[in-house]
């Protein structure tokens, strides 16, 4: 099954017979998905008769957060992916990436490998933000925005292909695209490790690791905390990604504040209410910032509202954090935002130190820093 | 007032609180921010009480443009923003960056640092040639020339709410925009410098300053010379921030040459008469020439006409620079256009070693290695 | 004749006068521009009397391959270019490469040597092979996709000038166009090395050498090889261009597997005759496929069909690589493509060993760090 494939459990993939991409000898970039004892193989999958002859291999290892140590992924495809072990030694690798990114010009950690952005649909703020950690680690990037042209109707390659192609120009693959499912895919396809910068309405891991690195930074613990979601939490894959990891911890509380037309979907709260985690739905925002840690902020999308453009009006109107909630906020606690917001938090809030979005976004670049070392040299 | 912020005698601005971007411990980058003595304050304002707090201060200095100094600016914005001196010495790095740009491979001045392209209207000839620039004194680049999606009318993130995620990701941001003052509102925004590449029918001040470079490095000096600016004078930025800076020199002659529905507008002539400048309108570019140290050509913008494409036809053919205006002018002097070129300038002027406008193209290259190794890391 | 200017006897043009472009001193750069004795010269052609003076002179030399030795070529043009010795010589660096690439992480051979890669129309798949090229050997590299832009209807600047404004700035062009022989323009322009990297129906030299060097490489000689064409053998540049390659080699035979209204046109096959290649047609794609080392399978584009889709989809089912075609080859026979690939190879066949055409696009980033590192620093 695929979920086994990228469990955090580690995962390997031995291709079989004559090496068709010429590059089994590349030790120095990949050998980490080498060091396997075959005694520890529980289960194998042929992918394919005719294909490439693949194994997809779960391996039961301990956790092992030893420097030198191989990271447990091979690529980074979702949230669910993470243990609360595993995402406790990101966090720490990410704090190291602070003070190396704040205290010195030019880490070379990173000198000589190559990382591709592959973006099948553009987002300059995520691209960026892979770009700079790779660049902030010694390491160099090939760019594409166009990655559509790979597979135009006129040309008509498929992923698969685009994937084999451009795994032969670089050391690990970064990949943006509109179709739910196509990280997977090019994870499957590809000898080099795959991130997923977001596919479609599917997942975006890395947003889910720096919202959970950003409060833990900021509030100092996850055990016992209080979030409030607020705005859109029916499409934001954000909130559901965070819901997924929130379930991890202990004693958690969240509180949905949403439009009636873009409430929370039943199965998030079922798998809440199946982990144990409290819930509550709420049309009080005041009454909950009041009482949270942390209060999520999300963006109404205008695109969900089709030709309802008085839904939507009336929908993005109605929460919005102003110095008025802010007031009610306890002090410690923060204000977040995946951004790009429009005015659903005002900018007078800006200026306030629980303001934690822009600092949220920083934290991006420290996951992603993380995650580059992880996946390329481990930990 | 925002035009003390940008004078020459320096400015800083100082966050208060907690820092909301988390890198105000990044000495080594913005050193030259913070070396100000408190003592030497003369005027500050209080930006905005709920948003960030921040204050912009203006600081006389006495010019130091000492090995090691800070530079006098944060950001460059606008032309004015350069007095004789500092300009003087500008040219004097500039032309350090010629010697570093072909007498070895790889100076690593700005090893460790980034810069950020971030072009909201694409010009792949301004972006090349500062990515160029970086390159070339070995800091590294996060481009963009897509930068729109930042702000797209679905998503409709501000200006300032973007610049405040790219400086999260890099040392500078070199912006070109489609708005007039755009420029200015990013370095208002920005704690970390901002290179004005282009704001519309605004400014575009490294520019001015290649131009002003050149004319030193062909001519041999500034004072005393005679410009002759030739062909589109009401809507080139480019001659009208030219005007404004041959006004800080001595014995400036200036002519304008130019079809009568595009003439230089009065704003211009009033500052340079008030600036002692003389100048005159004339029609005879050949007698114009033959009197002239540099004779500054400009394309007719058909875009400039709308539906009158006669009027442009008739505009656009009245002053060309031919092997016969070249007859007539002096051994010493030059011919200027900050390029593209259609037909204004013959294909035949382009072997004789007057024709200065592709050394001028390079120019940029050297002045804005200067700009930025100043502005990142001082004198 | 500018067939001559591109010949393997090696070719120089001095610039006379004063240097236009201020970067004559760049010594270190452009070294091999200027090893030429006089007494060698055989030919001079003064390209224009009021332009750039430019000569281009062929200078007959013995092949030297050593160490240290100037490469033949200023620029990469077209396949044409190149003798069996120098390929030969050529493919012996690319083997270098691959160790290179495989075993060391930053090469710094071309550490301070930056590549403009001006596309004028877009090809992701080519353009980040050149990058990856490139960053593998230690280079830096200056991106546009969006060259059409110095070029616009509304801006109007010819080739000739945005080549000049360009290699200010950097030490080598890649340049992709839509026009056929832009590529020989650019070339004739610049003052710096040019690699065509596809210029419209015109040619794709690399394309051809990492093909040529792909069948060396899997069959161990080029001598005595039997070659089927399959496919669109009337509008393919590469196979085109793959012929004539491969007509410089003893006892080649080839054989076109083609759909009647895109066979192979009279002109390459005279060319084929005339050099003594055998050559035949056939309709039985199993029985050619039995007999040769290559089965060289081609897309069949449908642009090339207009409204004629009938016609496209019979061309497009006629000749497909499958399990079946795949039984009759023989154990070491290879099935190449030029990629992307619709189904004319059934996926079925990637698995197999003989799948050459992912190794054959890996082989592209060998030969393009070959030929940089040879226009760049020679042999």
């Amino acid at each position: 099954m695929a979920s086994s494939v990228f469990s955090t459990h580690g995962t390997t993939r031995f291709p079989e017979g004559r090496n068709i991409f010429g590059d089994s000898n590349k030790s120095n970039l990949f050998h980490y998905k080498k060091n396997h004892s075959p005694a520890t193989l529980t289960h194998s999958s042929l992918l394919s008769k005719n294909r490439i002859q693949c194994r997809a291999i779960e391996v039961q290892t301990n956790h092992t957060f030893l420097k030198g140590d191989k990271f447990q992924l091979e690529d980074v495809i979702e949230a669910q992916q993470f243990d609360r072990d595993t995402l406790s030694a990101i966090f720490k690798v990410a704090r190291e990436m602070e003070t190396i990114e704040k205290n010195s010009h030019g880490s070379q950690l990173l000198n000589g490998y190559l990382m591709a952005t592959l973006f099948y649909e553009p987002s300059t703020r995520t691209r960026l933000s892979f770009e700079s950690a790779m660049k902030r680690l010694g390491g160099e990037v090939l760019t594409t925005e166009n990655a559509r042209e790979f597979s135009s109707a006129a040309k008509g390659e498929t992923l698969e292909d685009s994937i084999r192609t451009v795994e032969g120009y670089s050391d690990i693959i970064v990949m943006r695209h509109f179709e739910s499912g196509a990280a997977r895919r090019a994870a499957m396809t590809a000898n080099i490790p795959v991130i997923n910068a977001g596919d479609g309405p599917g997942q975006h891991p890395t947003q889910a690791l720096l919202d959970m690195y950003t409060i833990e930074r900021e509030i100092g613990k996850l055990d016992g905390i209080k979030v409030g979601l607020v705005g859109d939490l029916a499409n934001g894959r954000t909130v559901r990604s965070l819901a997924y990891l929130l379930a991890k911890y202990d004693n958690v509380k969240v509180y949905f504040v949403s439009p009636q037309v873009v409430k929370m979907k039943e199965d998030i709260k079922e798998y809440l209410t199946m982990k144990g985690v409290k819930w509550e739905e709420s049309v009080d925002l005041k009454e909950v910032a009041s009482e949270c840690d942390v209060v999520y902020q999300t963006r109404i999308q205008k695109e969900r509202f089709g030709e309802r453009s008085d839904l939507y009006e009336e929908a993005r109107g109605k929460y919005i954090i102003d110095g008025e909630v802010l007031g009610v906020m306890q002090e410690h606690a923060i204000v977040m935002h995946p951004l790009p917001r429009l005015d659903e938090i005002r900018v007078e809030v800006d200026g306030d130190p629980r303001a934690a979005y822009f600092r949220q976004a920083k934290n991006g670049l420290y996951i992603r820093m993380a995650l580059l070392k992880l996946l390329l040299i481990g930990w």
